[in-house]
């Protein structure tokens, strides 16, 4: 189902980035939940273009919408449906892009899949419909509060070569994220990724990066096994953002480089009784379930496509020429990343939760 | 859908390590496919354990059988039933491990998330169950195949830090990777791998490594934006087997150290009209659609969790433990995790292709 | 799914009674369709109240406006968003009943099931939501109708004890049924329907009937066995339409009382070939596939809960009431429904088309 | 999803009337119940022909065996693989039947959608699938008899025109239902069908009725609106067996007969609190979503298609021909299918039970 993620908490989104407007139903949201516009439009907000000098000049209020599913600020158990307008949309600035399909977008492999060219300034593949996205995780995380205080807080960890040095993952807010707009914790590397933003736009280039994210009080049995292991889900959700090339849980790449007796996490007694994991490499889940610890997974951006600088390439037809964009675009996707990757976990732990309440059924005295 | 894979071309598996017989039901193969079990069990052979001195001691023969779906070698388009008998098992190898969960496998979180604790050797989370997706993959293949020359060859590219160069990914098959057991088809590193797996098995210890994969042959348009597109399809795929710890596609995690003015890849004429990407850094996949070009991802294991050496870790109860394996392990999976990955890629390319027919519907003159 | 209703071709909808807005949302149409609002409206407008003297007062213009998935009045292949706005809301209306479930109403399960009483109208449980249905229905059929010339039509066969004779569903057509608003194709029996409707409004009660439909032109080989039978996907569509309490194809219930020898289809050789059954009984669709003949199907919907005679009941807390139902209601729904009939007919049929496309790859030369 | 039922309670069926083995596998089975075949067998012993003279001669153990998914008699939450042997196989009571298509049989459908002619006996759309339905069935009822103590019960109703009056559907037992072959708990009317049955035998023909369910002890609260209303999903099920043409629940085609003021059911006080409705015209579901009350429906069964009298039909090549049936065939499927229909109401019951977990969450205290 391509434009629906979930199998409880179920979201379906619609929007291209010129149409009237982006929205999404979301099904399955138990019912009284509290929830108005304003548990939404923050992470809208985050999202927003238009916040930051180094991001793209177009200009969206994003004030999101709800048509259904609610009553007297609870939800009904019915579906939730969300929209958000377009409202600053310039058809003309990409006009002069139909014979050519702009390098590593998607105009073309759109082309050969429908057989025809939107002229829609890359229709659904534009990142525009994660503000869907965005709008259905803040209702993801209403939800899961109201049983679990999760926190899930993500983070700009690196821009080209500028990395940062990890935060505490048990204390790291989405306000210490946000004191920068870039949305870095660390200042001094902060002050790096500016640069480097700012650089490539003069030079009319693009720079990619690593978006990090931790969650906070995911308690141990999320998950389904096998193909729904909280591992695929996550890195399906992440890989499905536009933009992105890689997906890495716990030690990630680097575990390959561990030993078994290093990257494995004995078990210690806990407080209070039972055990946890001594330590954390597994990023939180094992076997493809929540162990209880923080999880802690990283995502990979590629430098945006759209860039100013003169690309030779060739029209549909095959005629050689020299493609320049116009129009509006951002530099650097990461800072406005960073409510996505946090709206996409939203959604698979909203799931993973409905879908763990069968095992927790009451079992009453009779049993035939 | 949790052990279910595929929206049109899907997979249901069923078994764990100990249980009678492990297997799968493949249901949406088109009718008239040729199919025997000869089209499967050579992949199944090459996951077999026990085919070399260096993986777990196990012997199964891992026979398949086609209990339904086909008739007179070709698939008739109803359901194909697939068993493999669990013809080796020896359950008190695990009998000593009920009270003490094993360090970084999936016995405490299980016991979490289901309540109770399996005395089925790590159930449904040890990898015997892929055994069953290794026969639906070839199944898969078999479909693809009989439509578009399409060819998945994946290889172990590093065991710790011994990573191989990269092959010809034009050229590269799996008779070259088989060459070595180890799976690596550059003999030089396969041979340095071999002694680091060597010298982990004499410690009781274990590494992890890279599986890398190519497919070459899918045309362009395959892929369903935006929830499955065919990079989140293949994360999933490829995170949902165990001990999978990251995936990343084209140049992955390297991309975001590049400007988009070296990532882009501009198009350029194709012989025989039309145009193509003149480069590949993006793996094949635009926009989460495939656009024609060798696919290339790659696909980080961890060292596998049970190792000989003693680990200091708790009981269930939290009472202190040593805890010493006993039984049969391999320190490495990675040589046999190769058809794995290729059976995953068929399973999520099948589907992609499936999928992808609703576009390609003649159109009559007559329309409303 | 709850709200989603298809594999392929797959509609999820939205919307109470009274919120802002009801609508759906379309994922899976292909691309290069053509379609326009004036594709949707009309059978809107046929399902609309306040078009006839005999139905709620309530007038809602009903337009539909496309948010999305389509661009120069064709399809796009992504999804399409539509949205009908809630005019002619009173919560008012219906503000008394929340301490008193309405008899027969969902009232009592929904509060039974979500734990809260709506003050919405009956909220989700409304027919307000068929709306939405019919005009995904509208678009299902525009989809269908490019490939091949389906007619769906549906009519009201009888009113309680007001049976019409069935009319020739070789040649039956929509202008027929609309030549009088009860929707009965028979004038006779037409003007019997309206005296018992009329009846049954003056005495402040409701009546029932049966809704028949016929769908020609569809081919051999649409159904997918064993659960998506097409005759269990209709069945489904049907009675997930509110207020419906039966459903039976070809003889129905009927077939019970014929001899096998008398049921039995046999075949007769076809004009230009092939063959074709000489009788149909099956009423089009055999072992749960379409054999290329006319599919009848009756769906039987009961008397409209929400009548204005008191009733004698209890409220939520047990205490004996007297109910007495204010604002607006039909005595009968079955004219307003045709079109929902219709919309869903069509919607299984655009799914079991698409899934059908599998078995017509066409297959190359090059087998491996 | 053609051969999958069921969206947490999943079961996917595999087999054929000819093939090795029939079977299922049942996916999201909480874990912790109690399982083993004595709980399966029964109601396969009650499905299996050759238990009474007027049935099929065909002899089958049918003998299940669990494959997966349960460790010393409890569910372990991972998938039950269960498989039946087909051991009673005469391939050559049907190679007569390749060129010629049974009237009203699915040998035609099936060639028209699959491009070929399946030499194994009706293949897929035999009743022999319906043994992996009564086994996965039995699971089912096991698995929410382990929380609430649901009873279903099904008879048969109707033989051609002669009809049993209603049991006491509150006391009404399986083993009632068993005290005559039949299945029709009115030893009267059982007389007369079985000489009903035994002449269409002599003459060579079959005869159809209907069978009648009732369900005792579901709570209210089950069934999710709108498209998986607990009315739409029984009909889906129900239309999913074989030879099925009709289902009506409550009152069904009845209700079109009465008027609002008959046809509701208001509610009274309940003892020891709360309301329940004061009668039952709607069978026990209300709004889509059931009410606590007993759910009564009713399902048609058309005269099985395969006799022995001659019929005058035409092969597939257009030849006209007389076909006369050769091989077992019985002249009625209803005692058979009665197991059949439970074991299909307790998939609806089970999936809709799990669905309605996400609605009893408990809320802690601590709210965002």
């Amino acid at each position: 189902m391509s434009s629906t993620f979930g199998t409880l908490f179920r979201v379906t989104t619609f929007g291209e980035s010129h149409g009237r407007a982006i929205g999404c139903i979301i099904d399955g949201c138990p019912a009284r939940i509290p929830l108005t516009e304003t548990d939404i439009q923050p992470q809208l907000d985050r999202r927003r273009p238009g916040s930051w000098a180094l991001t793209t000049p177009r200009k969206e209020s994003d004030t999101v919408t709800i048509l259904s599913g609610t009553d007297r600020g609870l939800t009904l158990g019915t579906p939730i449906g969300l929209t958000i307008p377009n409202a600053d949309t310039k058809p003309l600035d990409y006009s002069a892009m139909e014979a050519v399909p702009r390098p590593s977008h998607a105009d073309f492999t759109y082309a050969e899949k429908y057989g025809l060219r939107a002229r829609s300034g890359g229709g659904r593949a534009s990142a525009r419909e994660t503000a869907a996205r965005v709008a259905a995780g803040a209702v993801a995380e209403k939800m899961i509060r109201t049983f679990h205080p999760v926190e899930i807080v993500a983070w700009v960890e690196s821009i080209g070569a500028n990395v940062a040095p990890r935060p505490d993952l048990a204390t790291i807010t989405r306000a210490d994220v946000d004191k920068i707009p870039v949305r870095c914790p660390d200042a001094a590397t902060a002050n790096k990724m500016i640069a480097a933003i700012a650089e490539a736009k003069q030079a009319g280039d693009s720079v990619g990066g690593v978006i990090a994210c931790a969650v906070r009080g995911v308690p141990a049995g999320w998950g389904e096994p096998v193909f729904e292991k909280l591992t695929a889900e996550l890195a399906h959700a992440m890989m499905s953002i536009p933009a992105t090339r890689g997906f890495e849980i716990g030690e990630g790449f680097g575990a390959t480089l561990m030993r078994g007796s290093q990257h494995n996490d004995p078990f210690t007694a806990k407080d209070g009784g039972g055990i946890r994991p001594a330590t954390n490499h597994c990023g939180g889940i094992q076997g493809g379930i929540s162990n209880g610890e923080i999880i802690f997974f990283r995502v990979a951006f590629k430098p945006v496509s759209t860039i100013s600088l003169p690309q030779p390439t060739a029209a549909f037809d095959g005629t050689p020429i020299v493609f320049e964009a116009q129009g509006r675009h951002d530099p650097s996707v990461l800072p406005r990343a960073v409510p996505v990757v946090e709206a996409m976990t939203a959604l698979v732990l909203a799931d993973a939760f409905l879908q763990q309440q069968v095992q927790l059924i009451p079992r009453p005295g009779a049993t035939p």
